[in-house]
This record gives C-alpha cells, sequence and structure tokens, in this order.
C-alpha cells in the first residue's frame, strides 16, 4: 500500500491512497482524515485503507491523476523525528572531514540524534538559504514510520512497530555544526527542515527487498540533473532499523507516528558515488589534499528516488532547488 | 487565563478551563477539543477560551471540581520540545560534575537541546526506574508554549509568540549521560519522558513577575516531602526565553505548540537550595570531597511547584513517585 498526503491549506494535509504505479490516488478521508490520524488507530484503520488500495490497483476505482507537486511530506509535522546515522563509512568519513574521531563505540553502540519535527518541507519545496557560508548539504536516506513502541523494545521484536518506509533528504548546514558540536549538546541549528518523499509504502511493497531492518535497494541521488550516487542502502546499514529501534526504546516509548532515519546511505565503494557532498569532499581531500566540490549554492536542484527492481519509482521524488532567503 | 488537559483515554485528552485558584474547571470542548487544537488557531480561538474563563472567574458558571489526578500534562505530546539551559550556575556546577568544561560561548551563545516530545508524561504520572544504576535526577524548569515562530524572529520581537508558560520536570538519567555526550549527537537514552505542570496559563497571570521573557517567581523543588530547593527563576536567567527563541529560530520556524524549557533554574547563592541532584552532589564535591546524596530511588517522591504573590500556586503541583520497571 502507498500513501501520501495532499496539501489543502491546513497544517496536516488530506491523506489519499495512491496507486503503485503513482498513476493516480483515491482520497482516504472516509477513513481517515490524515496520516497521522490512521497511524493513531492503524490497527483498526490499515485494512481499510488497503481495500482502498486494492479497488485503485485493481481498476475498479480510477481515482485521480497524481501531481507530485500538490503533495506534502506524508506527515507535515510529527512528534518525533529520530535520525540514526548506521552507514559506518559515513560516519568515519564526515568525522574526517571535521578533523574528529569516530567514536570509540562505533560498531557497538548506534549514533542517533533528535531531529526538529514541526515543521518539514515538502518534496519539492525549495530550500531558502538566507547565507550560502552556512555550508548546505543534502543528505540521501531512508527512513521508517513506526507505529506505538514499548519502551526496552528488542530488536527481534522490533519489525512489527515499522508501519512505513520513505526516503528523506536530512538538510543540513555543514558549516553550523562544528561550533555546536563543540557545545557538547548535539546539533540545532546546523539542522534546519527536513524533507520526505512524496509516498510513503507499507514495508510489504518493498518484497524481498525489505529484509533484516534494511531496505536492500540502491538510492540514487542526482544534483543539478548528474547522478552522483547510487548508494546500496542494504548490507552497510551497520546497526539495521530494528537495532535502531532497540536503541531508542531503552529509556522510553515511542508514538504512533515517530520518523526514524537511517542516517546518510554510504558505501566504501567508491565507484558507487556518496548521498551527501561533505563525503565527496573528504575523498577530494584524501586524493588531491582539498575539498573541490562547493556545498550547495542558489540555484542547484537535488533530487533522490529510489527504484523497484522493476524500474518504477517506489516512493516518487524528492526535488528541491535551493533558493536565496 | 488558565489551561489543562483532561485525561480522557484519547492520545491528546481534553482541553478545559481551570479558575484561577485551580478549584474548578469548564470544559472548552465547544471551543477546541484538545490545546494543539486551540493553539493551531490561537488568534481566532484565545478570545473564546477567555471568555469561557471569564465566566468561571465570575462565578457565573460554577464549573466542576478539579482533580489534579485526573490532568496530562497541557500537551500530552507535542511538535517540538527544545530545552534550553539558560542558568549559567548549573552549567557550570553539571559540567564540572562531569570533569568537562563549560563551553567557551557560555555566555554568548545559548545551549539547547532537541528534546523527545511524542510521550509525555501526566503531572503526576509515576517516574518508571528500570535500573536505579541509571542515576534518575529531576529537573526542575520553567518552560513556554510557542505559537508559530518564523525563521531569522529576533529577541526584540519574540515576545509574540509566547502563547503559555508552564513548569516542567526534564527527567535525566545521569549516569547515562557521559557516555552519549562522548559520541557527540547530545543527550538521547539519558532523556526519558518529561513531565510538565498540570495548568499551562497565558503570560498576564504573571503580573509584572513576566518580565524581559523571565519569569520572576521561586520555584519551589520538593523531595520526599524537604524543600530542597527554593531557587529564583527570574535574574540568573542569563538567556531570556526571548533569547532563546532568537536562537532556536535562526534557521528554521517553528510549528505552533512547539514547547521551549528554561534549563533547570540555578542560582548562585547556595542557600536557595538545587533544583536537580546533579547540583547538589557536585556542591558536596567541592566541600566534602565527595558526593553524598545519591540520585533518586525506588519509592522517592519530587514535587515541583511555583506560587504567586499572594500564595497561590500558579501552575499546580507536578507530584511524582519513582517506581521499579
Amino acid at each position: 500500500m502507498k500513501l501520501a498526503t495532499l496539501k489543502d491549506g491546513t497544517r496536516d494535509g488530506r491523506l489519499i491512497v495512491v496507486k503503485r504505479d503513482l498513476s493516480a490516488f483515491v482520497p482516504a478521508t472516509a477513513v481517515a482524515p490524515t496520516l497521522q490520524a490512521a497511524l493513531d488507530q492503524w490497527d483498526v484503520l490499515e485494512p481499510r485503507l488497503r481495500a482502498l488500495a486494492e479497488e485503485l490497483e485493481s481498476g475498479r476505482v480510477r481515482g485521480e491523476p497524481l501531481d507530485v507537486r500538490a503533495l506534502h511530506s506524508p506527515l507535515p509535522r510529527a512528534y518525533e523525528w529520530v535520525d540514526g546515522s548506521a552507514y559506518l563509512n559515513h560516519v568515519v568519513l564526515v568525522r574526517k572531514a571535521r578533523n574528529a574521531e569516530p567514536p570509540a563505540t562505533l560498531k557497538t553502540d548506534p549514533l542517533v540524534y533528535q531531529g526538529g519535527s514541526g515543521t518539514f518541507l515538502a518534496p519539492t519545496q525549495d530550500l531558502v538559504l538566507p547565507d550560502e557560508s552556512w555550508g548546505l548539504d543534502f543528505e540521501s536516506e531512508v527512513a521508517v514510520i513506526l507505529g506505538d513502541v514499548p519502551p526496552g523494545t528488542q530488536a527481534k521484536d522490533a519489525g512489527r512497530y515499522v508501519k512505513l518506509v520513505m526516503l528523506c533528504n536530512d538538510v543540513t548546514l555543514r558549516n553550523l555544526i562544528p561550533a555546536e558540536l563543540a557545545k557538547g549538546f548535539g546539533f540545532f541549528q546546523g539542522k534546519p527542515s527536513t524533507a520526505f518523499s512524496p509516498i510513503a509504502i507499507t514495508p510489504d511493497e518493498l518484497g524481498a527487498a525489505w529484509k533484516d531492518g534494511r531496505v536492500h535497494l540502491r538510492l540514487r541521488s542526482t544534483l543539478n540533473g548528474q547522478v552522483v550516487g547510487d548508494t546500496d542502502a542494504g548490507p552497510e546499514m551497520h546497526f539495521s532499523f530494528f537495532d535502531l529501534i532497540q536503541h531508542i526504546a531503552r529509556t522510553r516509548p515511542f508514538t504512533a507516528g515517530t520518523i526514524l532515519g537511517s542516517g546518510t546511505v554510504s558505501n566504501e565503494d567508491r565507484s558507487r558515488g556518496i548521498s551527501c557532498l561533505a563525503e565527496r569532499r573528504m575523498i577530494e581531500t584524501i586524493e588531491q589534499g582539498a575539498p573541490r566540490t562547493p556545498f550547495m549554492k542558489v540555484g542547484d536542484r537535488i533530487d533522490i528516488e529510489m527504484f523497484g527492481p522493476d524500474g518504477t519509482s517506489l516512493f516518487g521524488r524528492i526535488s528541491q532547488k535551493v533558493v536565496a532567503g
């Protein structure tokens, strides 16, 4: 099942069910007005949403044509947005770029940060940049939307809490981060509003590619029309989403609608490219002595998309242009 | 005007208007079902809520008797919970306790962290502690609920965005924090669910005590029936709520219902006592060579309350008992 949120002038938009090939949709208003409302009663409402999806897929209902520009993030605002950093190659490269060591517990203790969740960007919304010296970067990631997670949940039981899968652009202001981290409280100003893919899908839509709490497919990042990354989101996700759920739920519960991110998808094989510019800059530093690629500038565009084995776009495309603030 | 949220079995509870002396309430359902719904349309709905409050205050409506145990946190879940650390005495003492230096920008750049906002505790809800070695601590704070804050908001314009004031217990697991901070991404497991005061009040209820973005009143912390802190929340709040708003809004907007905390209220004058046990333990270390006060244990109770000049409890009392997990 594929879900999305139509912009309608309200804060939370209107829930729709989207056809597998993203060509059409039907309103889900009769089942739940918003995605959050659906998640709040998922066990009861999911079968009814699936019935709508089945009607659309079978052609019994034709639906309306889908225009991705009319969509907001599946959850325009959420109660929590927790982002991991589960691809160790990314952690090592980005820390090196800041002249920082990777944490001693790199392979045993997941890194996560609590992100701002009140003002997400629509998937085609401009990235407003008041100051290019802030060092705007994209980060292409996979994210999941959780149901109610009890405290103390173990990884082996965590699969049942993954309700939906999305992509995200965890927008980062690289040059604000070192001073923030020096204060010891983590990121804040360095992480402006995040964008998510137009469509959120149930894990079964991924078929065999959803395995062990990881999405075993390639994530394509395209900068100004040029593919800069076609990274495999699967095997190198050192901590799976299930591991991350166990980590975040150690000392508290999570409410339905919590979003959990994978961190920047990153592969050791450099031919796969990058899912953020900080990595490319670090590789340039290692190979050529200094970074050559600038961070994003006004006018740049980043597209993020993932395709199924048959070439269909699974989540629709995040496509954001940088504009002056 | 004083507002609260009645537990009714739903995730967000039911909005009520509370009499100034906290003796009675009237349902606000006809105006807005929940506090978040009221905040979403505050400009339109605030006058209607104030009309209800006026009827209750004048005696034209008698209302129902208020039982604080029937209340949830004013927002049982919120879209963001951002906590500052604006009392420098606290920052200095707690860092000393971790053998860490205060940040170089202590007096010029506010410290804030992004907290989890999906599963707040009710003001009289037990603190479930699965493991006493985690080092459970309370932190008594003042917090405000914001309206929609545009990015780039300046401190001088920030007053208009403060809609409501509350107290909070920013529950902390002290012994989990050093290892988390060593990883460089800020707090996560060390900050379990936060509790807020039963009542949220509009700033005008504070009269002259609401000045320059600070609450100039004493905050009383009572541990196991003994007053351990009667700290002044006013002058030593180095960064006001207005300063904190300017800081957090530098690179993104905030949605209505965002909660912003002051950080642990702390005074240099030691006769005022403490608003968290970490401070007392550090003072003991300085004065006696080692901490003597343990962190909270199963059976302990923490009460947090603030009184107006006439002795009335402004926000009702946070009263939480530690129970085994």
